[in-house]
């Protein structure tokens, strides 16, 4: 198995619902709108948005209800640009979990969770290098 | 806010265990043994294992003990790739939720269950580009 994670999806009970929440943080897909799932290009990987229960009988798992245990991470370079995305979030119609703030690694990061209850942590990360593409490259030991 | 996953974090119960799972299957990191957290570079982004109750207090949810509606996928380049990603992850203690078969979207996949109840889709979709990298590249509509 190659080192890499294609795809990721978000189980969500309103499609349209959580396209308009992606789409009002400035994200685009191709998707037709009619197709019952959505693709979003993520770098070299995807997200998709596709119905909860559907996604739990395919991943042959028993749904817990709530969180599970898997939480997605955007990188920001900046402290401020942090904050811009909670911001964004929270205009977007996203709880805030978690305002920015110091984080005990040296960082600074801050939590918004989307309208399926799927938390995402924005981090700014002074130990990690976040490309032009928006890649992040791990320090070598 | 920039499309993309830097990150995805899964919650794990035995840090040692998950981590010697993910070697079995091939990947390596070069995190220290004793930072109570495991980063594998994954392509562009990063795929993180810490402690589950952990990463709930840090992402603000609470933890529903189960599955919770997010799946991460591994796009493999063939069919027989999907099978041999399969019995890998079987050797190595997976549980297989779903072995590779045909789906309903015209591609060819199996699930399997990691350690700590984490499902992965393994999948080849001769719809979708994977390239050398093993980065993913969505059709253009």
């Amino acid at each position: 198995m190659e080192q890499r994670v294609s795809l990721i999806t978000l189980g969500v009970s309103d499609l349209g619902r959580a396209r308009a929440f992606y789409a009002a943080l400035g994200w685009h897909s191709d998707t037709d709108p009619d197709m019952g799932v959505v693709f979003f290009q993520t770098g070299g990987s995807v997200l998709a948005l596709w119905g909860r229960g559907e996604l739990a009988a395919d991943s042959g798992v028993e749904d817990g209800g709530g969180w599970g245990g898997v939480t997605p991470a955007y990188n920001a370079r900046s402290r401020e640009e942090v904050d811009a995305v909670l911001e964004e979030a929270r205009a977007a119609g996203a709880r805030i979990a978690r305002e920015g703030g110091e984080t005990f690694w040296g960082g600074y990061s801050g939590v918004f969770v989307d309208p399926d209850g799927h938390p995402w942590e924005v981090a700014h990360n002074p130990h990690w290098t976040v490309r032009a593409d928006g890649s992040i490259e791990l320090p070598k030991s």
